[in-house]
């Protein structure tokens, strides 16, 4: 299944036994090899919540959420009827995260996802500042001064706004990501916008390097620009894989529209 | 299914209506977006040979044979049940292939493919020069002098054994295909010699740059190999993706040994 290209193996860890091996995880996400994905992500049974999401990246390493993810993985649920209910409540490694699949002629297209609140205050995102908060604040990089606003959804960015998308985010996304600022390293986001209602990010992710789509770089995005007033609280967001809508609610909390498709069933 | 990590979306063309659509195509074998593979091989009726084998390239063109692909496809023939016969042939776009399939404790794990006489022959290749054959014979680009061997499998290939396998083939590889010597651009193979019985290849292949694996590139370099000496008739040959046995039969033909895995199966 993939939402916005971010592509990975879903199964059933309800009815089957998964083991989560390393090696096994790594061989079956390779792309010439093995099926070929970004990783794994597995259903299974939660205690206290409809279900609980388990990922891993194609390193066969555990990651805690993925926004694109989890909007495949409702889907997944509900189309192997696990569920015929479409709002679902999945525990997380992260926080819990409320799903809402959306219909269309009778099959689900894709969901919205509550993100949770965006976490302004710079000893949580963590970044290295004396300032409170970070909102459209300088940073140096090889003594040229970038503005830039920090957020965190449950992990760290650096929202960078650009009159014109830049070529290359390759050379200033690396050396911010391993800047000094960011402890825990930071995913960089470059934002053009287009108008009030719409703007356009690529995403340079800490680890990966640029993908097509970041579901929290996104929302981080949308944040930073409805924050400094570029953008109002209903915004589409362009990435290199697609299209995202997203708003703040009434409790401040970010929901993420996006669509999750079902590329091919198989066994191995 | 793969061979030497070239993976392609294996279809049974014979009990099914397949389009060969150029889109479809296009999309399905997309990494992120689609199936994910090199391209699409089908296995269709012949009226002259057991079967024909149908490839497409990623982008949707058709190619005319592939050797790793054509091990996959026989295994494919034999694991559905189409032929209880291990010694299969094949009608392609290029020459007629013969396959036999190899089998361990009852698993088709690999097959021998007859890849026909090699040709040398500058015009048939076709490269430019006023030589008949062209054998450890130099070519110059920007200015230096480059020896290497030039061999047809059906598509054009020239042959450089290096003393050191170098860290980038793109910039020689690139210029070599594109050079004025080959009308129709050319496969461009970088040898190390290991032993007598043995070497190690990289190949940057016209049209695609840098692969896994290329089974012509692995039978012109073993044939070049002999020619010149460096190596005898029985040969294995070092690959990126895994590794090849090849040898030459009493008829003059090159006889390539190599895996075929199944890795999934599906639905789309």
């Amino acid at each position: 299944m993939e939402g916005l290209g971010n592509d990975y193996i879903y199964v059933d860890a309800i009815t089957q036994n998964i083991s989560y091996d390393k090696d096994w995880i790594t061989k079956i996400s390779d792309r010439h090899f093995g099926i070929g994905a970004d990783g794994l992500i597995a259903l299974e049974k939660s205690d206290t919540h409809d279900f609980k999401m388990r990922m891993f990246n194609s390193d066969g390493s555990e990651g805690k959420m993925c926004g694109n993810g989890i909007r495949c993985l409702a889907k997944f649920a509900f189309d192997h009827q696990f569920t015929n209910d479409t709002h679902i409540r999945f525990e997380t490694l992260s926080e819990t995260r409320i799903v809402d699949l959306k219909e269309e002629d009778g099959q689900i297209t894709g969901a919205i996802v509550d993100m949770g609140k965006p976490e302004l205050k710079t000893s949580l995102i963590p970044m290295k500042s004396e300032n409170e908060t970070f909102v459209d604040q300088p940073i140096e990089i090889d003594g040229t001064k970038i503005l830039g606003t920090a957020v965190s959804m449950g992990n760290p960015h650096f929202v960078i706004f650009v009159d014109q998308m830049p070529d290359d985010i390759e050379t200033l996304g690396r050396k911010i990501e391993t800047s000094s600022y960011f402890p825990e390293q930071v995913n960089v986001e470059f934002v053009e916008v287009i108008n009030h209602q719409h703007i356009k990010m690529r995403v340079w992710e800490r680890g990966s390097g640029e993908t097509f789509a970041c579901g929290t770089g996104a929302c981080a995005s949308m944040y930073a620009s409805y924050l400094t007033k570029r953008t109002g609280d209903h915004v589409k967001v362009t990435l290199l894989g697609g299209d995202l809508n997203i708003h703040l609610n009434e409790d401040h909390h970010i929901m993420m529209e996006g669509p999750a498709t079902t590329v091919f069933e198989g066994e191995i």
